[in-house]
């Protein structure tokens, strides 16, 4: 029983990598960067979520460099949109702003996961999830020279938060690890889908 | 006595994070971010450096995500420009840059602090309190997508330098943790807004 | 013998930190920096690399800042700089891409040995080597709101994979450490001008 929420960060962890290696080489392209430019994004997209957590957590060296699988996913994300990128130029973005929240709700509940695994205090677990969460996308931005989705998207950084606190609650509420994952992804995605879909907005400073 | 710097270490830590929390989202306004885009950039420039300087220490988690106070200094940091952006619009930037300036001070204090607590040489202790003071700015400029204070600032990076050599000699000729921290932290925060104020410069390479 | 890969490791470290010190502050001329602001760039170019090796492989508080002879190379290389500014600002490009390519080679070399001593597996060894070559140079190109070399030139995140993966495979066929670096950093180094002088490049995608 100990081990089978390892066992399911972990596959989060690996998923998340793979569908953000996809997104952010879908970045590079708009931005017309050759292949290996683009493998670099992908791997900067897909691991620098990852590695933040596990860096901040004191887990080092990082699972994303402590274990192959995690560079073959990401090589594996590169390669399908390689393949993929004719019918990606013209897809509208819709659906890479899906996959885009699929990843982000993955490597929340997996940095949320491993913040209450090494019991991190609540409120410090929802934003180490968070910056997991939003971390590789940032990275993303920063190489393109690019202010951050992070900063100016709707309900990016707010999907991601409340995600984490969603999750965070369950545990708290004795729910199984697993449940507490599943709702809290579900809500972080849900969020960041229909926010972007229907362009909900915060308010503003002027 | 052991435990009288670490207290004063926090001490510093937490109002660095609250100045620099309102220091941070105050830059975002001029970018017109929305409420959300303002509190991630608080975070990020309110917690950058002292991040920074516990990873590169070795003592992670980091403070910030350790203690849920330094998130709660972040957040009253960015509600307190909230409620006071209308008179913030129309202050010049003088209040911002002496705010920003106390930040820079108190952050390079318990940077130079902590590396001595954990004798880095004193060369380094310097670099790093220097490090801790610039990387919350850094991070705040990098994610605006501008070229960082650090680079062209009349006087930054110099007088984060001068605040840390100041406190390790002091510390060096056996002056007691508390007056050390004073007097460091006050040659910065006195260089920064008089050579701001002055307009300073260094030479420049042509 | 237990001792002589950690220091050729050592001897590579430093030589690596002179010569980025010094591209990275010429890298500022072009933007006009003050002479505070090149050392800046110099230091976080030079030292960048290993920094996040070291903090990735979990060996903190990093070389760089352990050690006082990492800041006093990055400032003979910044001041080297400031000396010889007169003649760099005439000279073609060639010669200062050619000094970035022997930094890339002595911090891939470092990287991967790094990597290798922490019994990292050949995938990851590689990678590490990678992002120790390009770290710095990426750091420096972010701060100048660039996006960096290593998503778009010629072969260059290429050399530093190719070198890294020649060193792991010499010492997977059992010859020496010495060699071993040597080969690798030799090939990473001609690919790298080789790369630059004729204009490689990879295929796009459209």
């Amino acid at each position: 029983m100990q081990t089978r929420p390892a066992k399911l960060l972990y596959i989060v962890d690996l998923a998340g990598t793979l569908l953000f290696a996809f997104e952010g080489a879908s970045a590079g392209v708009q931005d017309e960067l050759d292949i290996l430019g683009l493998t670099v994004l992908a791997f900067s997209t897909a691991m620098g979520g990852g590695i933040i957590r596990d860096v901040l957590i004191g887990s080092v060296p990082p699972n994303a460099l402590r274990d192959w699988r995690y560079s073959v996913m990401a090589l594996c994300g590169a390669a399908a949109l390689f393949f993929l990128h004719p019918f990606v130029g013209q897809m509208p973005a819709t659906p890479i702003m899906i996959l885009d929240a699929a990843g982000l709700a993955l490597f929340v509940v997996s940095g949320t996961g491993k913040a209450l695994q090494h019991e991190l205090p609540p409120l410090n677990a929802i934003l180490l999830g968070a910056i997991t969460g939003v971390g590789g996308g940032t990275i993303r931005d920063v190489l393109l020279a690019k202010i951050p989705t992070v900063l100016w998207a709707d309900v990016y950084a707010t999907s991601a938060l409340i995600g984490a606190t969603t999750m965070v609650i369950c545990r708290k509420l004795k729910l199984p690890p697993v449940p507490s994952a599943i709702l809290g992804g579900s809500v972080c995605f849900a969020l960041r889908v229909v926010g972007a879909l229907r362009h909900w907005n915060l308010p503003w400073v002027h």
